[in-house]
């Protein structure tokens, strides 16, 4: 028998006890051994559960108990979650968690002490919920150098831009659907400018490119400014837009990282996740360009991806897994704009006749965007790929003839 | 330094030592040794590669060396795979292949060899090429009960129906281009008659549900008789034709497992599954669908995942992966027309209007396609779903009226 502790009994922490009890026989054959669940660290109490008698409010028990070998975290959130997991750590114990916010901002750190104490840190439920992503990137694809992460981090952000294109709703109508449908929450911003999927970003990148990338080193931009209008240029152009966590090496070592608003044509694969869905694409430099695809939140989904990595905890007690990365440095991301793009840029102008012909001596070979949804005096364009920096000063060289009100990039 | 063998020097083999050597010191960070090519076997000569030094033609050499722990299969075929692969397990060496017909066929067998001698026998690369799939399959995912498994696993004849669908080619012209641009070979029979598809699909119901599945046991339908009528009506409905392997978990244990052209609708993730592109996707009860989408072959994909075991073998010398699956038994998949499924049927009448209302009083509320491409005296429609043996018996009750002349599944 093999003793483990959760701390957290929200969503997440209560979807772990539900799928260690209901697959109990199908994950002892797993993990060779028997998975009993000695504590559940909460602060509130919850009297009429079958499993009341677990409950405890004081983390020094499991932190003391030598007979606990694994903690599950799944508090959420910074504080105390950081404070917790290192003790439990450095006390010896393995650690499994779904904490996005945690893993982005202390991954390293704790990897490290994982590391110096031979144990195991794992967080397969912290990107993309029930989507195995961090083991396989960590492993299948071990043998590839990874060039490019693309990906739809969050489902709440895709739900919404989901009901703005297939059913023309507002941004508003849409974000208060997905409240009602519980796919939001009442304080929706971590989703909605971005952090989310920044912080899942971060994770992933850290892990394919083996250094620490920090939510604050990443410019980030939510969907809060896309409007039923960006999404018609958008069709008109053969796309729509996606919320997208990017991250490119750079032949120097650094990288282009970034989350925001995007245009993907039609024809891409992640332009066809909708939903709640989220999907993740990893290119390699031989496997080329791999998938993964599911949903990335949600009690059970996260719940079996926290409780797969238990079992692989408890099969591996003396044998660490390979996962783990440097700490990062100060401009190891580049500034958002010294990355390259093409470019959607979407104008104001009282003559739209010269304004284009401006545009073409500027940009050369641009794409003008039309749609009936367009309000009167606009101008919408697809610039070539470049610098995103010198397209800005491009911009700025138009003059009073053209007034910028937005610009997305062009997703690759 | 840990020494392996490979034994096959063709596509695979080749770039099995193209990735070992260009990703080499990335590779012995993630093994945590440098991994030496000892010997490489293959009846043919070689003479003019920078490696040629390690070329053997006689098998025994690395049965005999004890140095070898790891022998990579990359020959192909039953014979002589299973013989050599057998022997190197007898003798305490663990095998990475990435042979399909040998997994599907001797996978059990040569599984309990693994395990009764504390090796590992590993197979990522015998389904999907590139994507991961047999490790997130056993590993990421063992914390839930799979319910099904469908998938596009083979990109030839994923490649030649998309240029049906997508440029109006005839399977025959489709067939000559594959086969131009290296898709297809000489023979094709084993990708256009489904038998590659159906030795992944075994491969996958064999570790997804613990018993081993063998391709005799498995209805295989390939796509020569789809045509570009097929194409157009089943767009008129509103999807697509792809080479589906399906896999379900009934209620008695038993298997429905099948491959066969299905109609798929357009927004199932599947259907923009285009290309030589392969996709699985696994229906778990947490999870919920989870999808892996990527190139499913070539020299470098194919080839990354067979390192990808090497390096979890050297890593793991002695601890044995879970990777298992009792033998099979003979009555354990269903007949095909046992399972359950809508069926698209096409039919030859004299009079449309009186087949139709026979059609209607057989079937109650069916659909009717209708599409220009549509022959004359031709009647086609959907039927609701039920048990394939049933529906075919409806068809035979409509009588001389009505002659069928193709039904294909509705893939859900």
């Amino acid at each position: 028998m093999f003793n483990i502790a959760i701390m957290g009994h929200g969503t997440v922490g209560s979807g772990v006890v539900e799928v260690l009890t209901k697959n109990h026989a199908g994950i002892a054959a797993k993990a060779a051994n028997e998975i009993n669940i000695k504590y559940i660290l909460d602060i509130r109490d919850f009297p009429d559960l079958p499993y009341s008698d677990k409950f405890i409010k004081d983390f020094d028990i499991i932190l003391n108990d030598p007979d606990v070998q694994v903690v599950v975290e799944v508090m959420g959130g910074l504080n105390p979650a950081y404070d917790f997991v290192k003790k439990c750590l450095l006390a010896g114990k393995s650690v499994v968690t779904s904490n996005k916010e945690l893993v982005a901002a202390k991954g390293g750190e704790l990897l490290e002490i994982a590391k110096e104490n031979n144990l195991n840190f794992l967080f397969e439920a912290s990107v993309g919920g029930g989507i195995p992503i961090i083991r396989p990137m960590s492993q299948c694809l071990a043998a590839n150098e990874i060039i490019e992460i693309l990906g739809i981090l969050n489902g709440t952000t895709n739900f919404i831009l989901t009901k703005m294109i297939d059913e023309g709703m507002s941004f508003d109508d849409a974000l208060v659907l997905a409240k009602q449908l519980g796919y939001a929450e009442a304080d929706p911003s971590a989703d909605v400018e971005g952090k989310d999927a920044c912080r899942k970003i971060c994770i992933l990148a850290s892990l394919a490119f083996g250094r620490h990338v920090y939510p604050s080193q990443v410019a980030t931009e939510g969907i809060t400014k896309i409007t039923s209008v960006d999404v018609a240029y958008a069709a008109a152009w053969g796309g729509v837009i996606k919320l997208i966590g990017k991250a490119v090496k750079l032949e120097d070592g650094k990288l282009d990282c970034c989350v925001a608003p995007m245009l993907v044509k039609n024809d891409n694969q992640l332009s066809s996740v909708t939903d709640v869905f989220n999907a993740i694409v990893v290119r390699g430099d031989a496997t080329g360009d791999v998938m993964f695809y599911g949903k990335g939140a949600g009690k059970l989904p996260t719940a079996s991806a926290v409780v797969a990595d238990v079992i692989d905890c408890v099969k591996h007690v003396s044998a660490r897994k390979y996962l783990f990365w440097d700490e990062g440095y100060t401009d190891y991301v580049i500034d958002s704009d010294q990355g390259e793009a093409a470019m959607y840029v979407r104008c104001k102008t009282a003559d739209s006749a010269e304004a284009a012909t401006v545009i073409r001596d500027t940009f050369g070979n641009v794409e003008f965007l039309f749609c009936k949804e367009a309000p009167a005096h606009e101008i919408t364009f697809i610039t070539p790929k470049g610098k995103i920096s010198e397209i800005n000063k491009k911009l700025k060289s138009l003059g009073a003839l053209l007034e910028v009100i937005k610009t997305m990039r062009i997703c690759e």
